[in-house]
């Protein structure tokens, strides 16, 4: 049960979004430009990003959510994601991935963990300053979705099979609220 | 020196805001909305919050500024935040305030970190289900804003002194972006 009433049942972030809409509207803009406006890293290799670190922060609905969306955007099966979690320098990505991974795994930790070493390794990988940017912000981002979805104790369901269509409505459709 | 080539040198988060737009909309709408917006919790409570958080994250450019911002809004001359930085128990302030600033320490930790006889402890010191979720999005945010500044290795000023005309400026002007 969540640590506060809320007047819908639905799971993770989702239900917060729906009861407290003054917050949601900055909440649902950052997740859409993050993730989803033109960007040189692809949609589905920010979904990665996300996904890694919800999976480091132990936040079972952002995972499987974020999951099942870089799932729909890289049209696989979970294998990317499966990859990246069992070791991301086996993980069949570009050095460049591999390098803003490592970065995403640094930030989820503390802003203060990120490695001048490892910053060289991304860029000497081709990573652009505007791609370390997208990666630390939606790493630190993710910080913050899966803290509040948590520290208020929503309830998740298990499993991938409930995210799959959820995920295709995040790669699809994105993050806008109705209305907006 | 920044992990990225900033085009400005401005401190902290503002070198970052500056030279990237489209992220710094909802990232200040976000701190607008947590922050300054009509709450039940005045400004001065959460800037109390997110200076605490920053603090406990090490990031001195964000605990720097929202502590001044805390003491523009409070009218002391850090004697509240001093106060709660030694020990939340001891602070003078409320039953309600002390239980929240203790969940906002648990979610710095991790969401998953937050207990029940906690949030229960908070509710019967009077806190709102609208105030705990404040409190838990603001200490998230601020796991968000932390990473970013640290994770990119922006510089910031040292001791209170910098600090003190922006923090009335957070107090008095907010956070939208000239223009918005």
């Amino acid at each position: 049960m969540a640590h506060i009433h809320l007047k819908n049942e639905l799971p993770g972030i989702s239900g917060l979004l729906f009861d407290f809409p003054e917050t949601a509207k900055p909440l649902c803009d950052l997740a859409e430009t993050l993730l989803r406006k033109p960007h040189s890293l692809t949609s589905g290799e920010r979904e990665l990003i996300a996904a890694y670190v919800s999976h480091k922060n132990n936040c079972n609905f952002c995972h499987s959510s974020h999951a099942a969306a870089a799932t729909a955007h890289l049209k696989d099966d979970y294998e990317l994601i499966d990859a990246v979690l069992a070791d991301i320098n086996t993980a069949p990505v570009s050095d460049k991935m591999k390098a803003l991974l490592i970065i995403a795994g640094q930030v989820q930790q503390s802003g203060l963990a990120v490695k001048e070493e490892d910053v060289l390794k991304a860029k000497n990988a081709g990573a652009t300053d505007a791609e370390l940017h997208i990666t630390v912000l939606i790493a630190a981002a993710f910080c913050m979705y899966n803290r509040y979805v948590d520290g208020l104790s929503t309830w998740s369901p298990k499993g991938r099979e409930p995210y799959k269509e959820m995920g295709k409505r995040m790669a699809e459709v994105g993050y806008l609220r109705t209305g907006q």
